[in-house]
């Protein structure tokens, strides 16, 4: 608006998002519109923020400019996933990410698994965690691998490097499931830049009631991110036991899945966890949005059918 | 040519393959060309069949007429690999078929696996099997599943079915490891049209003798396959035991592998048997050549890189 000035005047201005009515980190967008003098606004979707809702399309029309709302919605939902998702359900987006060989193994039977994947997916992966909030994991996880669980700008693809500053980094959240307190100071984790959330049942940075079965309850642990730390987007990053509980309690909106090309044998560790099935028509079903190469690896995003519980 | 006649005289022809030098089920195709007097032949690739094997380009040379060998070779060899497998190492050109859920999983633990993958996945193998010469399994797939490993006209993808007539159409030869006598004549396997070819030990329609590990020599099955039975193109259908059989004896020139959009757990049953790793740099190494989807259902077409035996 800044850069078309007086042109402006009676202009339609094209939006993605339903323009604001209220003054927060910025005055309210519909002021800056009905200011600049548009005839006319097409935006993709209302805004799912209680405290816009509609008042922005409102405002544009009391000062006589011509509203029209839905033009690409779901191309316009798809650019902020962890926003939209926080807003109407109190929980973030979560992303839960896989490697495998194809033959769905994470490692094999003695627990050998660097590289599965090679270093074009590794990026890739760098390039999600610095999309995310959050990035949830477990002790076990990030002892086991001595994981810092961060994001490196030297490792991010060039296409990304070229959209942030190497000083404008932002490091998302580091929460990792710790129940029984393993986690210990001289990890890399704790070296390496970028906040921690410890959680576990009692003495946590944020503690988090038990389910049923003794774990810490995943969906609490998810809405206490959005609730107290604002996190809209969580990207999960761990083993198969977190994979297949996360799945199992439907808590998963989009999985990432990379499948090296190799074959490491039925007797390694699977991709999830058991899930004691005795139907075919009880298996989770999932569709799927984009394949690609990614350098060497093959790359499956999918959402998960949601099930009647 | 005989559309072209007289405008053949002076012109330049494209052909795929050496021009045949030898009176088979045709006159030789070189003296074709000559007497249609073109003045240039560009040739995609030399005849691996040691009949031909170059005479073809000496009698086009000798009759005056510039040869050219070798544009676009790779596609050319691409049109028919089974003809030039079994012309240069005497063993059929081996697809091993796999499908399974996204988490490398055939069945559930109590073996229960209808469906994996959707109705065009199934679809598509009929395609490949169509293409085959022989379909080679176990007498345990063909029990357990009561399969007839035959190729249906009903069941091809329209887009075959425009090519093939189904009255023309050809079955594959149904080649299974029966070391045991175990196949019955009620099996569906017998009821269905096409050749059989039961091998055993000792006593099968083709006999085949042991490995050290007391199972039927594959490379020997192929090879006598291919001297005894002119089958140039084997589409392998079984269980993960013989996948992973093959995989090791190096006998695999293609995979094609479904990944069907579904959860399965690992205490499902494994895409391929275990193979016993102890390191990384020991897991079976592939190249992807394709991947795209197939009805909901995911398809990979890869190549093993061989190893140094």
């Amino acid at each position: 608006m800044r850069m078309a000035g007086d042109k402006a005047k009676g202009a339609t201005a094209y939006v993605t998002l339903e323009p604001c009515s209220h003054y927060g980190r910025t005055p309210p967008c519909a002021e800056g519109l009905i200011k600049a003098g548009v005839a006319k606004v097409v935006c993709a979707m209302s805004d799912p923020n209680p405290q816009v809702a509609g008042r922005g399309f409102a405002m544009l029309a009391e000062a006589g400019i011509e509203v029209h709302v839905g033009l690409l919605e779901q191309d316009a939902r798809a650019l902020n996933p962890g926003f939209l998702k926080k807003m109407e359900t109190k929980r973030p987006f979560v992303q839960l990410k896989m490697a495998a060989s194809l033959d769905g193994q994470t490692a094999l039977a003695n627990g050998k698994s660097q590289w599965i994947t090679g270093p074009e997916a590794r990026k890739d992966v760098q390039a999600y965690r610095a999309q995310a909030g959050a990035i949830l994991s477990t002790s076990k996880t990030v002892i086991d691998d001595n994981a810092s669980l961060n994001v490196r700008w030297d490792e991010l693809p060039s296409q990304v490097q070229e959209t942030i500053e190497r000083e404008e980094l932002r490091q998302p959240t580091r929460v990792i499931l710790d129940r029984h307190h393993q986690l210990t100071e001289e990890l890399k984790l704790f070296q390496s830049p970028g906040p921690i959330i410890r959680v576990a049942n009692q003495g946590g940075d944020l503690d988090i009631s038990l389910t049923s079965d003794e774990q810490l309850d995943l969906a609490k642990t998810l809405d206490a991110l959005a609730a107290e730390h604002q996190i809209n987007h969580v990207w999960v990053e761990a083993g198969a036991t977190l994979a297949s509980s996360m799945m199992q309690a439907q808590l998963v909106d989009e999985l990432i899945v990379y499948l090296a090309p190799k074959l490491m044998g039925a007797d390694g560790r699977g991709l999830i966890g058991a899930l004691g099935l005795e139907e075919m028509q009880d298996v989770i079903d999932l569709n799927i949005k984009d394949i690609r190469m990614v350098g060497k690896d093959i790359r499956i995003v999918a959402t998960p059918q949601l099930t009647k519980n």
